[in-house]
């Protein structure tokens, strides 16, 4: 990639949403500094495929922080809770259920902060979205501004720019987004409860978001569904 | 401990300003949930003084969490840069050291941010100051206020406060104030760089700036020099 490309951090999963977020910052012009995280999460699938993505997105680097959030507990993504399974639609949008990651989000942010302070980077991506979501606080507009305004106290990045370009978009419109700027969903893992070979449930929250949005787009999914 | 006290998240490092900071959140009426990180630091000797000062100013509970600052670099806390010594006390209050971890203070606090989240807990306590201090961003109070705005919108903890209850005080004045409520401030180890023994070096800015602390009360420093 050229040199002259400013560098960027950004927050990969392995879901189709950061996957998204990393051709966008890519296509912004970017020198995209990946960075995942190991977190106990019992989806561990997504770390692979967010590796498969780094490398066909062309980042310039893929770290994999690993941090101890499951010892606090508190999330059916850490914790020994059921990850709930064929939600109706109306319930998705009520309330912040079990899957919730106590303060996943700030944690991610800091951490790719401090590596965007290191490498100098101004810009860091994140893929959240306040449309087709889970009810989960740190995914709201005014959550990222305001860690936008602390990390630029914190640190000597003053002028520190936190994007989410997805934050207003639906699911379908991020696929469309993606697709226009060749992602393959195909190799992109969203599921919170994937079975022993990687495939996707179809029932959780998020494989409902998901499946509903290619729907929305007549398209069928790519990913493998078990 | 009396069933009836709120739960407080403290940061606890085992220097003197956290160790103050515990003894101020117990002395409030908090149960203390302290909260200590491994994070590749050359000084870990620190950590076994945060146990030991836990234990003495009856903390509810004193978690260790491991996270990998290190892999990013940036720091002669983390990384194999040396240490400065013998700084003429103008230098220390001029610009960022290489002693600062970037972002650290960010990630200290979303980790206490998902701690406090778990346990119900509507306060953190920090024992950051802005006074007598090395000269990093995340130590001032704006950016902590900046933080706590982004804690409450990030999670559910709409009434968090974090407390920084000596980011106004000179060192000469946390000590006097720790002293009244009974830290033994031999135990603590504020040193960046101490010895195999876990002696601390006397030079670095830590120590500097810990020394002349006593030296302003007229007393003397109980902790081990090398």
């Amino acid at each position: 990639m050229p040199a002259d490309q400013p560098p960027a951090v950004v927050l990969l999963s392995g879901g189709m949403d950061s996957a998204t977020t990393l051709a966008i910052a890519r296509e912004a012009g970017f020198a995209a500094h990946a960075l995942s995280f190991r977190y106990g999460q019992r989806h561990a699938v997504e770390l692979a495929a967010a590796h498969t993505v780094a490398s066909t997105l062309g980042a310039a680097s893929h770290r994999i922080v690993t941090i101890d959030l499951g010892q606090f507990g508190g999330s059916a993504l850490t914790a020994d809770l059921a990850v709930p399974k064929d939600r109706p639609p109306a319930e998705l949008a009520d309330g912040v259920p079990v899957t919730y990651v106590p303060a996943r989000n700030t944690i991610f942010l800091a951490f790719a902060l401090a590596h965007a302070e290191v490498l100098g980077a101004r810009d860091i991506f994140i893929g959240v979205t306040a449309v087709d979501y889970s009810g989960y606080p740190d995914c709201r507009p005014e959550f990222i501004r305001a860690f936008e305004t602390a990390g630029r106290l914190g640190t000597r990045l003053a002028g520190l720019t936190i994007h989410a370009p997805l934050i207003d978009l639906g699911k379908d419109a991020i696929i469309a987004r993606g697709l226009a700027l060749g992602v393959d969903y195909g190799v992109t893992r969203s599921c919170y409860d994937p079975d022993a070979a990687g495939a996707a449930c179809g029932r959780c929250d998020a494989c409902q978001l998901r499946l509903a949005g290619f729907r929305r787009l007549g398209l069928e999914d790519p990913a493998p569904y078990g």
